[in-house]
């Protein structure tokens, strides 16, 4: 069934949504929050868009163009429907596409910034054989791993041009070592744990296309409180 | 000038020090407390010892033979009053070598687990030549850098043996980089911030002799509360 929902906190923001297909997470909120934008940062490219979460929050926090790309036909009608209901098609272009294929006719050091919530889990590990498709794609490396998602940023950003993603914390390692087979340095880390006193679930990393050496790990972020509430600093994100 | 104070809160513990070479900082009763321990751990390995405070608390959490190599004499003379002081001359031996000399001479797979706060600083980098000659081998890769550390992992961990650093958050891609390239794969993180809405300024991270990839981040340790004292979590490792 697709419905309209107001986007958690964003009070102006409508997404469309299909309840067979997936609901967007928290990390959809996170990852416009986390990503370094300035005036200077004219073109952002959305890597596997979804119903355009990311796009949509960081129209709101940026005056730059924004290029969604989603693979998906049917979610990506959903991005294009949540894009128009907000009036935005001037700013947000959403492109039905395979990345890598788009991106081989693309000329190079397009975007000056790209974000990415890509598919957290390795084909071989946790295969949810019960998922719908659309679900597989987006959770699993079927059509998008990290080697192909780093490659592309090497080609498509400009030179100290910036990728965001939101991970898992236990892949950290593949993603640090596959940044720096492609010239991406990651100067930026966040950490997001559910609550207090658990370890950290999700993941916000930062790499800058040539960038030199020095890492930053920013204060943690936790989600909820004890009693299950959004902590204040979430809530933050969702005004 | 020599003197003799307690191991902070470890009570039972003394340590003999010199105020015109270095106090330990916090970084020595962090590690000690990061560390995975087991009964299986017959045999530890303490690179680059300095008068032995991290030797001396892990004595108290394990009952393994400890290792220390310091390269330095005077310091190396600090360490051994320290553990003789504590009547820990059965359980940690204090040998006075340049790691990467000594380490030639020694057969593979000699050790369970290996702990090391080496010096933090590239040689180019914050070079602080007004430093005393004992502070900048401790502090600058002068003698040890992160290359040699993990090289001489490789060699003498048994199979899946650990090695726990605690190191700067800004080198951190440098460490796993080298970690990976000598087959150690990391598998715990955490990051210490100086109090809270800080950025991290330590880190500590343990990686296992070709170990299976998949990477923990535990809970945030804050080492201050907002009136300057130490937060209770820290407390606990001083009890």
């Amino acid at each position: 069934m697709e419905v309209i929902n107001y986007l958690l906190g964003y009070k102006n923001l409508k997404i469309v949504q299909n309840t067979q297909m997936f609901n967007f997470s928290i990390d959809s909120v996170l990852l416009p929050n986390f990503v370094t934008l300035n005036k200077k940062i004219n073109k952002i490219l959305d890597i596997g868009c979804g119903n355009a979460p990311i796009s949509l929050i960081l129209s709101t926090k940026t005056k730059a163009q924004i290029v969604g790309v989603e693979i998906q036909k049917e979610v990506f009608d959903l991005a294009v429907k949540s894009v128009e209901l907000n009036n935005l098609s001037d700013r947000i272009e959403i492109i039905n596409a395979d990345i890598n294929e788009i991106s081989k006719q693309w000329s190079t050091e397009m975007f000056d910034t790209i974000v990415c919530n890509p598919p957290f889990f390795k084909l071989n590990e946790n295969s949810h054989l019960n998922d719908s498709e659309y679900k597989q794609i987006a959770r699993h490396e079927i059509k998008l791993n990290l080697e192909q998602l780093m490659q592309i940023a090497k080609k498509l950003l400009k030179n100290n041009g910036n990728i965001a993603i939101v991970h898992r914390p236990d892949r950290l390692i593949d993603i640090i070592t596959t940044m720096k087979k492609y010239g991406i340095e990651p100067k930026v880390i966040q950490f997001v744990y559910p609550k207090e006193n658990k370890d950290a679930n999700v993941l916000l990393i930062e790499g800058t296309k040539n960038g030199l050496p020095g890492l930053k790990v920013k204060k943690p972020l936790y989600v909820h409180l004890e009693n299950g509430e959004y902590t204040e600093e979430v809530k933050k994100y969702f005004e």
